[in-house]
């Protein structure tokens, strides 16, 4: 074999570099600790975190913020534990390449039962076929390339997770010096496009009071600007789902706010249901993003695009990218309309307060929304973190980080990581349960292994606080921790336990000078208490939780 | 619909009781809230962990120490994360039933995006078929008796996972009235029993030098007692795999030792590999039992029954039940041969020591030896925590839990919550590494919680300690931390902080007196350190781990 080809290792390591990448995140073990090796002479930087879970929430948010991340395990013992974050990437659409070592393909010979094997050698495997958009096994050197650029395409393409198993035999070996990488660039049929934007732009125009939705994929095929601009260029005002929530500065005078159906505010729901074009960009009709199907969306009035699909009214649409028929709509010759002004309520300054009263979540939020600048990524837990944050006012683009679908708890610790390591001038602030907590919080060493500084509210409510209000039983109960006093066992970081709203506040500006570790404030809150957006919700939920009758029968 | 039949989750709840089940350990979340309120007015007590992976290693500790555990989660983020402990309960055959909450059968209806779903309603159960010996959506009540109690089947004759899918809106849903259940009791043929054995009693007759190597399966099928009986008999010695560990009491005179081919001790070893006869009983042939391929046996020269098959030299036998074989030889005429006396080096009283001797891991294993008595349950992590523990001499049956072939990091802890609740009367000692600590540490929590008392000693050698035996990087360190302050953390529990053998002597005095919370002690032991067996197994492993070779393209 021609002795000039990259080994397959190098490859792999080279196209993610090209893509982006900076950091891999992971733990070793023997069946890639060969390919760490690698790793550690090569661009990408290794973090290794406290567990692999945390590694999948990590890269997970690094993709959301950078536009791919990588997650770097040994073979099931290492990657069935980011089944979970995988599944998570999947349902959110973040393009997260999971690299998964594995026995050579020499030591399979015989099916031999060798540590960490579950049951065939491709277990693994099928299970995240399930959930990823592509994945491979790089068994032969000779298909490696091909196989590596197939699948980080597709990861691109779809923003999804793949899977890519690398056989430790195989991460040292040259690959086909033959084959050349080619950027594939999927176009719109131009007379389809064509005929669709025109279909939209003569709706739009006709429209008396047309209103853009923002959504998720505005975030992940960066298409920001090219909203920020349709925007301006029209005076067509923006809403936010929830689990796009910061894809325009939430200042801009145009911006409507969060639309969640009858959970979000009254007067956003009044403004885009009463809308007669309703214009969703990447939007994804989930039950949150519906206000658990309290939405009163009328189809046959919306233009509806994604990476997906596209529908203009009644008409659907094939073979037309997102990209090209959101630069289209940009470009093209909108009615131009008086400049929408909604009154925002300003956050206040960030001022001292003497307010010996127990702090509320109301009261925090309020806090926060001063507290904020535009140097801040909020990053939010599942649970009342989401909900109550979902009032925070963002300042800027991709500020926002929550699993506002897929709804994982254990989320916001990691994900400040990758947040943080992805942009980092940006500091993190996030919001996280005691329930949260519990799962993910020992990711803090990872935090000071890797001198990051972000400022972690635990909002400590003695429990599943969102279950509480949904259907409560002891079962929501949990010990009560000294979140507090973490940075006694961390050995670094600095912590507040806090109870009144002076108290907050003094927390709060003292962490905002404290720069140099991670800053924890315990946030004491009385259990029952919750975010407005949580009570309409819970109501909501509560219907669907079946509720025991009384039986005639008795349990043996 | 006939009134008398009992509900799906309450024909769930009766089945798991009858088989012995009096815990069930998880998070709730709202796809399983109705399901927990049910749990709640039952027999079974809900133990809710600090994370959902915490719940899947107690209960796969807890299916190991009383024939059957459960876990019960909610869709996809609750499930997902259990995936890696389910694979390790399928790669060790301990039969554990994953109770999964899901959107109700209605929901469904029109495939509606929901919270927690990935890809399809199906993509859960998807990938725990991968991973499980049986799995079931309960989907209608009509059914659902019979599903419930042939996945039940599978757990108990397999000895492996299983999933159950419970839709809410099921939950509260009468079943078939007129289903009766039935007890399936597999029978062996009695004609190829018959043959088999008299096959197998005349070649152990004829040998010279019997030996039984007993494996995991003896503790799973619980024929320990059976074991015994033979042995003592027959006077055959007995050696146990390092999965099948403390399947005898290791003070038996008949009691060889661990078996791990050249990776265990020499004259374990020369004794095992010189036999004539190898009696192997639920043995599984993988890497670690069998020294990571150093045994040398030769199966023309063993008797080798699993659940799974039956071969005696040559011979293969269809149609026999692995307990029916072994009842049959305990019963059978076998010679009787002289009584073999291992001498044994019996552990010495456990004694004060005056020694400042920085604590190695042959000193702490030493005092260990000394320490445990007979209501010890010594669980230990993955890494040189199990390597060394394969030396511990323990008392009794069944007192020793490791993930000795999957060999997953983080079971132990949440291990020793599921050993205790399963057998109250024994105490958990957990020998657990900082790595591993760090994945599943705050379920100290959880022990809190439920007022478990456990020692806990965490080997604290600064990083991945086999790893860096296997192959050395920066990716092995880890952030030093200060596990002994877990009890300000967790407001509750003693902990010490040792680095010398008298320091150790006291911790572990203490407690023993300190019952009424877990106690823990951190070791501080050199980074290079580690017990002979590891220096032995690393060796091999070195061997498997492809090596970097300079490569004459440059890294882009």
């Amino acid at each position: 074999m021609d002795s000039k080809a990259p080994t397959v290792g190098e490859y792999l390591i080279s196209r993610l570099h090209k893509l982006g990448v900076g950091h891999v995140f992971g733990i070793p073990g023997d069946y890639v600790l060969g390919f760490y090796d690698l790793l550690a002479s090569g661009p990408l930087k290794t973090i290794v975190t406290a567990d692999e879970q945390g590694a999948g929430f990590a890269a997970d948010a690094y993709a959301r913020m950078r536009g791919l991340g990588v997650v770097c395990v040994t073979y099931c013992v290492g990657g069935l534990k980011v089944a979970n974050t995988t599944a998570e990437a999947f349902a959110e659409k973040s393009p997260v390449v999971i690299i998964s070592g594995a026995p050579g393909m020499k030591e399979r010979e015989r099916n031999p039962l060798l540590h960490h094997k579950v049951r065939d050698f491709d277990t693994q495997k099928r299970v995240f076929e399930h959930i990823t958009i592509a994945s491979t096994v790089l068994s032969d050197p000779q298909t490696a390339f091909q196989e590596i650029d197939r699948v980080l395409h597709a990861a691109m393409r779809f923003k999804r997770p793949v899977y890519i198993e690398l056989p430790r035999d195989i991460v040292f070996q040259r690959g086909n010096n033959f084959y050349q990488h080619r950027e594939i660039h999927e176009a719109s049929d131009p007379v389809i496009l064509r005929t669709a934007l025109a279909d939209a732009i003569a709706r739009i125009n006709a429209a008396r009071k047309p209103v853009i939705l923002a959504d998720v994929e505005v975030h992940r095929f960066g298409l920001q600007r090219e909203l920020l601009a349709l925007a301006r260029r029209s005076n067509i005002p923006v809403a936010a789902t929830i689990l796009g929530k910061s894809v325009v500065s939430e200042l801009h005078p145009f911006y409507l706010g969060v639309y969640e159906g009858a959970m979000g505010r009254e007067s956003i729901r009044r403004y885009v249901e009463s809308s007669d074009c309703v214009i969703m960009l990447g939007f994804f009709m989930t039950d949150l993003n519906l206000g658990v199907y309290t939405a009163r969306l009328d189809l046959g009035r919306c233009i509806n695009v994604t990476s997906e699909k596209l529908s203009i009214g009644h008409h659907n649409y094939e073979d037309v990218r997102l990209k090209d028929f959101v630069r289209g709509l940009m470009n093209a010759r909108l009615r131009r309309r008086a400049a929408p002004s909604f009154k925002k309520l300003k956050p206040a300054p960030f001022r001292a307060t003497r307010s010996t009263r127990p702090l509320t979540i109301r009261a925090l939020i309020r806090q926060l929304d001063s507290f904020l600048d535009k140097h801040t990524v909020v990053i939010s837990d599942t649970g009342d973190s989401l909900f109550s944050a979902a009032d925070l006012t963002i300042h800027r683009g991709t500020e926002f980080l929550a699993t506002a679908y897929y709804a994982s708890m254990g989320f916001a610790i990691p994900a400040a990581i990758g947040a943080q390591l992805a942009i980092p001038s940006r500091r993190p602030l996030v919001l996280v349960g005691d329930g949260a907590f519990l799962m993910t919080g020992l990711e803090l060493a990872t935090v000071a292994r890797n001198g990051l500084n972000p400022i972690v509210l635990v909002l400590n409510n003695s429990g599943y606080g969102t279950e509480r209000h949904i259907h409560e039983g002891a079962f929501n109960d949990l010990w009560p921790m000294r979140f507090h006093r973490m940075p006694e066992l961390i050995g670094t970081g600095r912590s507040w336990n806090v109870t009144t709203e002076a108290q907050l506040y003094t927390a709060l500006k003292e962490a905002r000078q404290h720069k140099k570790s991670f800053c924890l404030i315990e946030v004491k809150l009385d259990k029952l208490d919750c975010s407005p957006a949580l009570a309409r919700l819970a109501k909501r939920l509560a219907e669907r939780v079946s509720t025991p009758r009384k039986s005639s029968t008795k349990m043996k």
